[in-house]
């Protein structure tokens, strides 16, 4: 729905007029290394997944400003009335290409706090620029890929149907949520573009209209049932929902004498756990044992959970509002830290922000996580820095406590997460197909202690820094504290 | 960001498998009148603030199918692996133009539950498809838009700023985020895109990475002050607020002697009432008068309320995640229901969804929505039916409590607030520049008593059915309860 062909402007107005005035300072080539990562689980979840990778591709190969972008820079004005931007420089801006080299961690991936989804080194300008529309891209599809995998976790393996865009934060904004719902394991979406887009699977039959734009309830399936007879899941609740149901095996009836199988029937409200049990029992009786009973309404993890507590007997999750738009935590807090910077070809300096709160610290240095694990499952991660590999095994500190430290031997098993994906701007990685990175998140679920998926006090994955990593980041924390105490008291 | 050119697949597949089966059972030309609203005000409010027309618009004018879509569609399949679409259906969807009557509340009203924000007349294939997008348009901007003349009332007429596009949901979303804040009452963003496609000011100076990739911060400050000096408002909190705040006085004090005007200073961690409280003082001793405080950090209308009763020295607001993502309440629970039904030029016969709760029953009819006022302030909203218009004042009955009656004699003033929008397809109406929308809001809000705006148990504006309305829908009501009844027990 935006004409807008390019993608330059899609970005915070900071960054631009920053790598203006690196630019003007003759600082933009300046080389800086900059790491995308979050402080917390969302949700009070044990983890997150990855996802949103791919969009962030695309963005990237389609970033560049265009004619109409530099006009309209040409046009935004500071104090007084005075020019923002020299001409010069918009003309730079135009003729620009990304150069920069780009390591990410695959859709799918189960993450944790402080480990960089994405590390971004190359001329200051450029890194500074894609700040925002990466952290958007990969805030929000993680976000929604980690309520989908906890959706699907209380669903049991059966098919959870993402069916929220009326509700989605803005029109494509939809299409990005059916995308990462799906990563997240959904089964399907009933959103029509992300559908031809991705290569989702798409759902649907009918709506409350459908029922009321004919006389009678029973006139209505029927009629449906003879223009979709492969497609029947009749919703039951518009006026009565047992008299639906009798309906619904009405036309079911129908369809069985005429060689077809009803689908089944969806329940949107009411006693869920009841309705679905009588439902079941009635269509069992009618001997269409195959129709499925698709549940909607205000459904998440936790109410989800408690209807299969009850022993509902739903066989098909339609999920809207309450996973497309993240309802209980509708935006990851996503961070994007320069951590290094260097003349062109000279050494890194690593940098900090620092802060009273441990937690908010940023993290200095070009980093990579090693993920070990052993037969069973995943055993810790470690965060270090690539300019100094652990040789042989490694001893991990706790981001916060000082005291807890794990030593992992030198035999364990490990891959690194971080894997190359653009290099001087070209890229490098091919994104699976979307099913595969669906997979890949139900596997990789697989290989972590359960005690991590459960939705109360969820057992805390260690995660930590490699020991000498913590020591470097310890001595700068102190160097700069230093300076900044002696420059308060001068 | 997607590539596809053409928005009909921008629906959820049931609106689709639908249409085909009114294609198919030969009721595609039926005619249908739905109506989109919503049942309660979002975060506690005690009002709405209409919003995202112009996106509808825009969606409407580009509607259609394009090769591509139809090849899409083509490949679905229910069960047995069975097409769902004959292919003739789909010719006819690829050369499908819109005819239907739009009737809509213009953006920047105010409004209230169970007003159409939108009435939608013509084929009900056509009306029915446009469903999912149009729920989207206006549940998004609108819920966006409350939000922000919230936050901006807690300002009390100091500028708030949008900031939040690295966490909205969705790129493109957060362009989407940034326009319903701005007709909300924002002063600007941060979104360099919504800028360009809106008219929308965009502010913006630098982040904490200007100031590390600086040995000193001293130094980031001078280097930024001397590249953009009529854009000056500086990050004080990178090492040291204190010390930072120090440090843009150096600079504006350089501003000040080439000329310049320092913008101000950005506080964006800490304890905002204290910080900005010394930091004026310090501005205010070096003569630093004009330089303003902006203040950032998960910022939304209580804290912001909060902020100014501790006297805070804050002149501007800078909202992001809270406010781009509405936090405590992301989605705005908008429904579009069809409320009467004919053969092409025969009679209009009502229709309702009926439902244990009285809230949930749908509204029959073709709707207007009247606003009555005087000389100081809107006094009570009647919803009616355009085939039984009040004649002279009116009495208006509480949505849900019986014994609840407004009468409103025949001299008051009013005014109707659904406008036309499209006629036999056509646009008919032209939305006002956004700055005008934006204006409208905040005069708009003006002519509503004080206690309708308090966030504590707002004031219930009489919003109310126009009494020989609710007649016929009682009627109607128990007539279907009644058909159902007989059903259940036959």
């Amino acid at each position: 729905m935006i004409a807008n062909r390019s993608l330059g402007l899609l970005t915070d107005l900071y960054e631009l007029t920053m790598a203006y005035a690196y630019w003007k300072s003759g600082r933009h080539t300046q080389e800086a290394v900059f790491h995308l990562y979050f402080r917390s689980n969302p949700f009070g979840s044990g983890y997150t997944i990855a996802a949103g990778l791919d969009t962030a591709i695309s963005y990237l190969n389609e970033f560049r400003f265009d004619d109409s972008d530099i006009e309209y820079l040409a046009t935004l004005t500071g104090s007084g009335g005075k020019k923002l931007f020299e001409r010069k420089f918009l003309k730079d801006l135009r003729g620009m290409k990304l150069t920069c080299d780009i390591d990410a961690i695959p859709e799918g991936e189960v993450v944790f706090p402080n480990e960089p989804l994405m590390r971004i080194t190359g001329p200051i300008l450029e890194t500074q620029l894609l700040e925002t529309a990466l952290l958007n891209c990969l805030n929000f599809q993680s976000l929604i890929a980690t309520k989908a995998a906890r959706v699907c976790q209380s669903a049991k393996g059966e098919p959870v149907l993402e069916f929220g865009m009326r509700r989605a934060q803005g029109v494509e904004g939809s299409v990005y949520a059916a995308r990462g719902a799906y990563i997240g394991g959904c089964a399907g979406t009933s959103n029509t573009l992300a559908g031809k887009l991705f290569g989702i699977p798409v759902k649907g039959t009918h709506a409350h209209s459908w029922v009321m734009s004919f006389d009678t309830e029973e006139e209505a399936f029927m009629a449906y049932a003879r223009a979709l007879p492969h497609n029947t899941t009749f919703l039951v609740d518009t006026y009565d929902t047992l008299e639906g149901i009798d309906h619904a095996i009405t036309a079911g009836k129908w369809l069985k004498k005429n060689g077809h199988t009803m689908s089944g029937i969806r329940l949107d409200s009411g006693d869920l756990a009841y309705l679905s049990k009588v439902a079941r029992k009635k269509l069992d009786k009618a001997g269409l044992t195959d129709a499925k009973i698709v549940a909607s309404n205000e459904l998440d993890e936790h109410l989800i959970r408690s209807l299969k507590e009850q022993g509902a007997k739903i066989a098909v999750w339609g999920v809207g509002t309450k996973l497309t738009t993240c309802y209980d935590q509708p935006a990851l807090g996503g961070v994007y830290k320069v951590s290094a910077i260097r003349e062109p070809g000279g050494e890194w300096s690593d940098t900090l922000k620092i802060s009273d709160q441990t937690a908010k610290i940023s993290h200095p240095g070009i980093i990579q996580v090693r993920r070990f694990y052993n037969k069973k499952e995943n055993i810790a991660d470690a965060i270090f820095d690539i300019r100094y590999p652990p040789q042989s095994g490694c001893t991990i500190m706790h981001p916060t406590d000082p005291l807890r430290a794990k030593s992992i031997s030198a035999k364990t098993k490990h891959r690194d997460l971080l894997v190359p994906v653009f290099r001087r701007g070209k890229g490098v990685y091919r994104s699976p197909k979307i099913a595969a990175i669906r997979q890949s998140t139900i596997d990789n679920l697989k290989h972590f202690h359960a005690g991590l998926k459960r939705f109360e006090n969820p057992h805390s994955y260690p995660v930590g820094f490699e020991q000498t990593y913590l020591g470097r980041k310890k001595e700068l924390t102190l160097r700069i504290r230093k300076n900044h105490e002696r420059a308060a008291h001068h």
